[in-house]
């Protein structure tokens, strides 16, 4: 069995990223850790890639007669000194118990939980960096929205982190606009955590359940199925029994704050399906909302999205996905409100409607060349899609890739997500 | 068995009502049964309470070298002329195949399909006056929103009517703007209709099925269960065999446009309930809006609002209502997020909080001193919960009421929709 470090029975908290959302979680945990010290040591780390900076002008904290204002200084010396990412965060004070740290290795050594906030396209190199300093029965939520899909394959952005490292990742999603959680403005999300068989701390049955739990050694189970329902590739070492058992209560302990209210549940997929198709939805409503259809017409693509993003869930993750993780959740109905209402795939849509040029035209106009993560993934959700014979079964997800490369035209989507006759 | 008057064979179809919503309805309808003229009369009877006026001017038909313009007509008289509501649904053509009938006698004579679309204070009053003259075969679809609630009861407005006509009657709901399917701009609805087991054209059992029921001589069932799983006061007369069945597939075809999508349902409850709910739900998004809390926290109060709705409909018609009415259906959730968009409970309750006034007062400034559908709604919905004791099992709806009556302050409402911990 695992031992424990210096620690003992206590979890300590990393927070792997520093961006906008990346500082905003780290604010919210490390808000919990220090009101229950019992479970979680105080401090939390948070890891910064370094850089160098002045405070900005428009910064409260600029001051002309300071150095830190008029000379470059480390990002993480700043964030130590005045408690503040003056940089990704402006303006909000961070508990003072938030360590920033430059060292990927340093900050990640002894902690039983990581949390995972960074942009995607770094996961692979940064889990190289970290391997071998996290320890081997540390366990992680991931905060990254989106999954990664291939023609062959829907990779969770969890699953790729847990497989990386040899770990158990969960993953954290909602209608969560980061500076809004930031400034304490009230909101709810989703964590999906679903505690792998070893972690467990109930052997012995209760009443009615099978006798023949009681005889399992849990420090023998090193098989969990990952959320396709298959074995998982990775071999995980069970958390030592003087820790605080890792289950629901704990992740809700660990993120539920006055203004941020969780909801844990155990289906991964779901949560971050819920995150990645939502923005192909939102471009849907926002071709329509630039055509003055109206909130009936949005509020109709809105619901067909949504009931396309559940189908989706279940036929490609049948043995984990569930109806309400979609219908009832943040992660879910919530999230992609959220994101049809401000969120920048719609508005980039509607504008490229409201002024008649491709979307492309938008990207380059509007955000400087960067692509949507809607236009992406609606791509890459179709290439899955067709290299199935399913894309028929999805006509939204369908027909908003087909109005992206100029083959269907907004003014058709009554017709094209019109269900056949049922009867 | 009934038997059949001149119209042999075929629906005949009278809307009851020539609002906004009923002369949108009635151009619906009239579109299908005119397509379908195997199955429907094409001509379709609007009832229009008859009242005298000149084509305003800002209509298009405005001439003022023309008598209609310059002399009061009969509404009626007008319609007919120009297929146009020129007072209530102006600019807007109708099918040449609707005929404005200021009798509600002769309107509804002979026709086996009403349509109920009128305020909600005429019911009784108009039931009154059309009960001798309804076929006692007739059946109906109530597209007046919302649900009657007294402490002692909850009544759907399609039941009541049911019961005053001794018919059966189902409801239309769903995120519907009158004005945008007036213009033929897409939306969804969702009809729920139960048919009563006497009207069933299958008795021969399918493979499989209780070879009992081809016994059944479905002319001597009277007997249909309403929405609470309780027997009908109402004993039904089956419609005549040939008539087309009154199906789901039937009603499909009378409401489906192109631009207006029909899903069937059976949930009658749940349809009406979630016209009548939304209407909190709506001011409590208002609420937090006017604090400016942002997209987080209005996504929040729906999604909570959306699953309070689901409880109270479970808890109350529990044998009838189904989850998905509410989280799948253009009549729960869809119709829930147009109201949150761009509704009037909801700007009034954003007013109120911006203005720091009493809605009460907003009420008057803005709508003249009518009372909003949600306030009134969020009174009688306390009233009946409080009665059973239920209040705290409904923490956003009891809190909204509570705001309304000054009791609690939007500021607490993250405080006072928090789950107890559920671990």
């Amino acid at each position: 069995m695992a031992t424990l470090g210096a620690h003992e029975g206590k979890h300590k908290v990393t927070v792997v990223g520093s961006g906008n959302w990346g500082t905003t979680i780290a604010k919210v945990v490390a808000e919990n850790t220090k009101e229950h010290p019992d479970l979680f040591e105080p401090e939390v780390q948070m890891w910064v890639y370094e850089e160098e900076i002045t405070i900005p002008e428009a910064s409260k904290l600029h001051d002309s007669s300071s150095e830190y204002s008029t000379e470059k200084h480390k990002l993480t010396t700043l964030i130590n000194y005045f408690h503040e990412n003056v940089k990704y965060l402006p303006n909000i004070t961070l508990p003072h118990n938030i360590t920033a740290n430059p060292s990927l290795q340093d900050s990640v050594k002894d902690s039983t939980i990581l949390i995972f906030n960074l942009p995607h396209q770094f996961i692979d190199k940064l889990c190289d960096q970290m391997k071998g300093s996290v320890l081997p029965y540390a366990r992680g939520v991931s905060c990254i929205k989106g999954v990664s899909v291939s023609s062959e394959d829907i990779k969770l952005f969890s699953e790729s982190i847990g497989e990386k490292l040899g770990i158990y990742v969960g993953a954290l999603s909602g209608a969560n606009i980061a500076n809004e959680v930031a400034l304490e403005k009230f909101s709810e999300t989703t964590v999906a955590y679903d505690p792998p068989p070893m972690d467990s701390r109930n052997p012995t049955p209760k009443e009615g359940r099978t006798p023949q739990a009681s005889q399992l050694d849990l420090t023998q189970i090193t098989e969990h199925k990952d959320s396709s329902g298959l074995k998982s590739k990775v071999r995980l070492i069970p958390q030592p029994f003087g820790l605080p058992p890792l289950d629901h209560q704990l992740i809700h302990t660990l993120f539920h704050r006055p203004y941020f209210h969780v909801h844990v549940v155990s289906d991964v997929a779901g949560v971050s399906l819920g995150g990645a198709l939502k923005n192909i939805v939102a471009l849907a409503a926002g071709f329509v909302a630039g055509l003055e259809w109206g909130d009936n017409a949005k509020a109709a693509i809105m619901r067909i999205g949504l009931l396309e993003m559940r189908k989706f869930g279940k036929m490609f993750f049948e043995s984990s996905v569930r109806t309400a993780t979609f219908t009832e959740e943040s992660a879910g109905v919530a999230d992609l409100i959220t994101s049809c209402s401000s969120g920048r795939n719609y508005r980039c849509a509607k504008m490229s409607v409201e002024r008649k040029v491709s979307i492309a035209e938008v990207e380059k106009s509007e955000l400087n060349g960067q692509m949507l993560q809607g236009t992406s993934t609606a791509h890459e959700v179709y290439g899955f899609l067709k290299a199935r014979g399913k894309e028929d079964e999805f006509p939204l997800l369908t027909s908003t890739y087909r109005i992206l490369q100029g083959e269907a035209k907004v003014e058709d989507l009554p017709n094209l997500v019109a269900k056949p006759n049922e009867f």
